[in-house]
């Protein structure tokens, strides 16, 4: 359950996917307001639509509120309608139940694009590998968070109310994406999945990989908690023609694909040295 | 959220449902096994569906597993499996977490019928109301375990392991069924609900409602639990020949839709009673 794609893809290219957000894992009240919580909840399941280069077309959400803490209720489900509204996924149903952590489920139901959803199986040795975002400041914000320190303010923005790259997964699939995946775990394990999937590995020009605000280069290769997409597609001019038309930024190509199975990071010297999917570990036990 | 009808009607007839199940709420441990809940999880979301006279596509979970006691993960996927396998659902994704309270929500999109979902507004006065099994069943075993005593043994197995009526919503859709809803609340609350979305009100015959093993009348009007079908269609007759046709059990028909807004018990001396939709208290707190 769970591994293989962003979405299940069903008949007629319905995607389907849940997503559990839990207290004291997932998140954390000290610096995180419930409506961020709601926010996150709906914005992390349509990151996985976007990995699939799929439209939303609607949510329902599961609520495990806690006794005595009332207020929170309305605050989370106004993140979640916020969400709903910004994002273009309107919230269709839902079940509100009492009990002893804070805890939401939303489901997501979604389109895949015309020429079907990209899973993470197709990358093919000669495709080039593109991140649609800087890296790393979700972790950063975090790092300075349990440090007691003050985060980049933009960082923190996006580790709070991360904004899913819906029409970036579609341009993607559009220029003809072979793999794709949302890098919530982070560059190292999520592209360690296409790598597994796809049967192939990954050569990175560590210089060439966008680092977030207030990120180190580490945070930019392992942090998680981003929710930029890393696709692999042959024709990065197709790419590029794309992302202009729609009025994108231009992702950033940050290596290539090789045969293997390995994920490895050019030297300066001009060697190689593998990058191990560490992945990211979750904020808090 | 959660109002109106038991799953959402998207665009195309697609049906989008999800159910919560959490510990100390929704199931107890003492009296039901890990199994138990993966299969309840499953089939409460099913009855969902079948409520709309439709057809389960695909289903995915989220759970929250409760750390040091993993026995418990292989055992509920077991149970969720099974009810996959033998409703004939798919479980298609999920996402699993470890947290401080064992909860499961399942979320499950199906097709709804020809014709169109069934919806709780439909019941107009004239129409008959039917139920297709008995009632009580539930509500009379879960109590008689609160006691300490042991409960009937085919109430039991209802309580822990109800099947949804699928192939009993889809035929009765295929009679003209105006107004459907599951019984997940009881009787009373639940058919309060179809008059207050129909605007009408219905008179019930008490001696027509069947009565589920080891259960009082008063559990089969105002019980839970039981997962039966709750059913409004204006030709008894159309009824009847599509459930023979399908080889189904006959639904009873216990009462009529009338105007107003109440549900009224008819009384030995010819005359009414209200029935308060006093619904149905979940069985720990």
């Amino acid at each position: 359950m769970g591994v293989g794609d962003d979405t299940a893809v069903l008949d007629g290219g319905l995607l389907f996917a849940t997503d559990v957000l839990t207290e004291g894992v997932h998140f954390d009240l000290r610096w995180s307001t419930p409506a961020d919580v709601g926010w996150k909840a709906l914005a992390v399941n349509l990151s996985d639509v976007a990995a699939m280069g799929g439209t939303p077309r609607a949510a329902v959400c599961g609520v495990v509120l806690v006794a005595g803490r009332k207020g929170e209720a309305d605050e989370l489900l106004g993140g979640l309608m916020a969400a709903a509204t910004e994002l273009g996924c309107p919230l269709v149903g839902g079940d509100t139940v009492v009990g002893t952590a804070l805890t939401l489920t939303v489901s997501v139901v979604g389109d895949a694009p015309e020429g079907g959803a990209v899973l993470r199986s197709g990358a093919r040795p000669g495709d080039s590998v593109f991140v649609t975002g800087p890296l790393g400041g979700g972790r950063a914000a975090l790092a300075a968070l349990r440090r007691g320190e003050e985060p980049d303010p933009v960082a923190l923005v996006r580790l709070q109310r991360p904004v899913p790259r819906l029409v970036e997964g579609r341009t993607a699939a559009a220029a003809g994406a072979t793999a794709m995946i949302d890098l919530s775990d982070g560059l190292s394990s999520d592209l360690a999945h296409i790598c597994r999937e796809s049967g192939v590995g990954a050569l990175l020009q560590p210089s060439a990989v966008p680092v977030g605000p207030g990120a180190t280069v580490d945070e930019a290769l392992a942090g998680g908690d981003d929710y930029e997409l890393c696709f692999t597609a042959p024709d990065p001019v197709a790419v590029a023609e794309a992302f202009v038309a729609a009025g994108l930024h231009l992702p950033a190509p940050i290596g290539t694909v090789i045969a293997g199975g390995e994920v490895l990071l050019t030297t300066p010297g001009g060697g190689t040295w593998p990058l191990p999917p560490s992945g990211w570990e979750h904020p808090v036990e």
